[in-house]
C-alpha cells in the first residue's frame, strides 16, 4: 500500500493531467431542467446517475483506450465520476453500462449515431460562436416525405431553406446535398452538426451566398465500419437511385431551386464522403461541387480516370480533423495510408480548384465537420 | 400454498384476462433494427431488456393501478415480461426502473412527455389508417426559429404546410395554432400525434380544406399537474404575449397565410386546451375557431361572460376520450365535476355552433387527440 501510494503521484505527473478546476456547469445538450452531466472550463466531464440498487455504472466516454469512466457510488445512492482528463472540444456520443445493460444517460438529449439513439454531450469550443443560436434571421429546416418508387416507401429528408426563402419572392437558390456518416441518419447534420445555425450565421455576416441544403438517409447502416471489404462490398446503386432519380427531382419540383449542374453540390462526412466520391464523379451532369469531410481524398489519378472532371467540377473540397492524421497521413487501421494534402496539392498543380482544410485539435467528430461546413460553404456556387 | 393455488384460478377468471395469443411483433415505434418491445393482436406488450447483473427491472406500463410490469430474469441474462392485460389502442409513454434508477427502453424511440424524453409504444388501433404514412402527397413540417423580444430568446415552433403549399402558387391558407399538453413540448403533435399524416390523409381524401398548423412550446412545464391551485396560479400572460404578439406576426410575415380572424383557429390538448380557453375568448379579433381536446369545456356561462363570443366564434369544438368520462362527467379528482356534453348541448340550443366528440375506448392519451384532430379539421375554416 505504501509503495503504491508513493508511485501514484509520479504516474499522475507523467500523464500530465491538470488539476480539475471546480467550475462545472450543465452541458448545453442536457434535457430541460437536468443538471447532469456537467462540463468544466478545461473540458472535463462529470456524470451523476441515480440507480441506488445498481452494482456498477460505467460511462463509455472518458480517455481513449481506457474504456470510459467508471462511476462510484455516493452516500446518497447516486453514482458519480469525472473523466480522467479533458475531452476534445465539440460533440461526443456516449452511453451508460448499468449492471451490464446499455442505457442512455437520462440527463441528456439523444442523438442518432452507431445505429441507435445515443446520449450526447457538448464540450464548449473556443470558436463555438459560429454554430451558436444568435439573434439573426433564421432559415427553416423542413421535414419532407418524398415518394421513392425504387424502395416502395415514402422516404424522409430534411431541407434547410435560408432566411428570405419564404418571403414569397421569386428568387431561386443553389442546392447542397449533404450526407451523414455511418450509424447516423438524416437528423445528424441538423441535430449534431447545427448546419442550419452555421448557415444562418454565415449568411448574416455576408460570408456565404444563401443556398438550400438537403439531407437524407444514406442507407449505410448495414455496412460494418472497419470490417475488411465492408465498403468494397457496399452497393451504392440503391442510394444513388434514391438520390439522383427520386430526391433531386422532388426537390427541384417543390422548392425554388436553380435546377442545373453548376448550382448543385454533393458533400458528406465519413461514409457520406465515400458516397459522395462514388456518386458525384459519375454524375457530372448533376453536380459541380464535391466535398469529402473525413471521408477519403481525391487523387490526380481519381481525376484522370473520370471523364469530364477537369472541365465540369468547380471545386474539390477535402477536410479532416487534425487527430485523424498521423504524420499527415490517413487511412484505415492496417490498410494503405495516403497523404490527403499531397493529393490536394497535386490537383491544384494540375489546374484543378482544390481546397484542403484541417480542423485543429479535433478527431473523427462533429466539430471537425461543423468547421468543414463553415470553410466549404463560402466556396460553393461562385457563379 | 394449497389454498392459494385453489383461489388463484377463480381470481384470474374474475379479472377476465384473456389467454395471450402468441403473435407478437415489434412495436412500430422501435428504433431501427430493434425487435423489442413487441405488441400482439390483442394489445398485450412484451418487453425484453438486457442487463445481466441487474437486481430488478420494472416497466412503468402495464395495468392501471398495479404499477406496471415487473420483468423476470431469463436464462440468457435478459429480463422479460408481458403486460398483465391488453393496453388501450394508440400511443403510450413509459420508462424502465433498473435497480432503482429511471432509464428509457433502449429498444424504442423517445418522445417528450412528463418533462423528459420517454420511451414510447404504439398499440395498433382498428382505425389506424387515418394516421398512417401512405402514398399520398405529403405536406412539410418546418422547424422555425422566431425572435421573441419578451423572453429575449429565439424560440422554436413547427409549422405544417399542406401539400401544394410549396409549389410556388400564390394561394394563401388559414392557420390552426395547436398546443401540446403539460410535460410535452412543440414536438408532440408531430411525433406522438402524427398531425401531419392525419392532415395529409384528410386532404388526399378531400375531407378537409388544406390549412397550415403551427405548434410551439406552451411554457406549461413549471405547472405541476394535479396540484391544487396549480392551474389557478398559472400566469397565461408570458405565453399569450409570445403567441399573439410574436409568433402570429412572424408566421403571417413568413408564410402565405390568410391573416385575418376568420381564417385563424386555436386548439390544444389537455393543458393546451386550458391555454386555448384562457387566450382565444379574450382575443376574438385574432381567433374565430376554438378547440378544447381533453382540456376543459365551454359552458353557456363562459360564453355569456365573453363579449362578442356569440357573434365572432364560428365553432366551439370539445372532445374527450371515453375513459376520461365517469358517468358522462369529467373534472379533476376530488374537484367539481361537469357534464361536457350538456355544456355543448346548451351552446347548441343557444344557437352557437358547438360540436362535442368522444373517442371510443381511449383515455387521456394521444389516440383520443389524433381522432379529435380528424373530427375537428373538416369543421374549420368553412368560409
Amino acid at each position: 500500500m505504501l509503495a503504491a501510494a508513493m508511485i501514484a503521484p509520479t504516474a499522475l505527473a507523467q500523464t500530465a493531467v491538470p488539476a480539475v478546476v471546480e467550475d462545472f456547469r450543465p452541458s448545453t445538450l442536457n434535457q430541460p431542467g437536468q443538471s447532469y452531466p456537467q462540463v468544466n472550463s478545461q473540458g472535463f466531464v462529470r456524470f451523476k446517475i441515480t440507480a441506488p440498487e445498481a452494482r456498477s455504472v460505467k460511462v463509455s466516454l472518458g480517455l481513449g483506450g481506457r474504456g470510459g469512466t467508471v462511476l462510484a457510488k455516493a452516500a446518497d445512492g447516486s453514482w458519480t465520476g469525472t473523466s480522467e482528463g479533458p475531452l476534445d472540444p465539440g460533440f461526443h456520443y456516449y452511453h451508460l453500462t448499468v449492471d451490464g445493460g446499455t442505457f442512455n444517460d437520462p440527463g441528456t438529449l439523444n442523438f442518432y449515431g452507431s445505429t441507435r439513439w445515443e446520449s450526447g454531450i457538448e464540450i464548449p469550443a473556443d470558436d463555438a460562436e459560429f454554430y451558436a443560436l444568435k439573434a439573426v434571421p433564421h432559415g427553416h429546416v423542413e421535414q419532407i416525405l418524398f415518394p421513392s418508387p425504387s424502395t416502395q416507401t415514402q422516404r424522409r429528408a430534411f431541407v434547410y431553406t435560408p432566411p428570405g426563402y419564404d418571403a414569397g419572392k421569386p428568387t431561386r437558390y443553389p442546392v447542397l446535398y449533404l450526407q451523414h456518416g455511418w450509424g447516423e441518419d438524416e437528423t445528424a447534420w441538423s441535430n449534431q452538426g447545427h448546419a442550419n445555425l452555421i448557415m444562418d450565421n454565415l449568411i448574416a455576416s455576408g460570408r456565404t451566398r444563401p443556398f438550400i441544403i438537403v439531407m437524407t438517409y444514406g442507407m449505410t447502416n448495414d455496412i460494418r465500419p472497419g470490417s475488411p471489404g465492408g465498403l468494397a462490398r457496399f452497393d451504392i446503386k440503391p442510394f444513388q437511385t434514391v438520390l439522383v432519380n427520386e430526391l433531386i427531382p422532388y426537390v427541384d419540383a417543390h422548392f425554388r431551386t436553380l435546377a442545373d449542374q453548376r448550382h448543385r453540390a454533393m458533400a458528406g462526412l465519413s461514409m457520406g464522403g465515400f458516397e459522395t466520391k462514388l456518386i458525384a464523379p459519375k454524375h457530372l451532369d448533376t453536380f459541380a461541387y464535391i466535398g469529402l469531410l473525413s471521408g477519403g481524398t481525391m487523387s490526380l489519378n481519381d481525376v484522370d480516370k473520370t471523364p469530364g472532371y477537369r472541365e465540369r467540377v468547380k471545386l474539390t473540397f477535402v477536410s479532416f480533423g487534425s487527430r485523424e492524421l498521423d504524420g499527415g497521413r490517413t487511412g484505415p487501421p492496417g490498410g494503405p495510408r495516403v497523404d490527403p494534402r499531397a493529393n490536394a496539392d497535386a490537383l491544384k498543380k494540375a489546374g484543378i480548384n482544390s481546397v484542403f482544410y484541417v480542423s485543429p485539435g479535433t478527431g473523427h467528430e462533429f466539430l471537425s465537420w461543423r468547421r468543414s461546413l463553415r470553410e466549404m460553404a463560402p466556396l460553393l456556387f461562385k457563379d
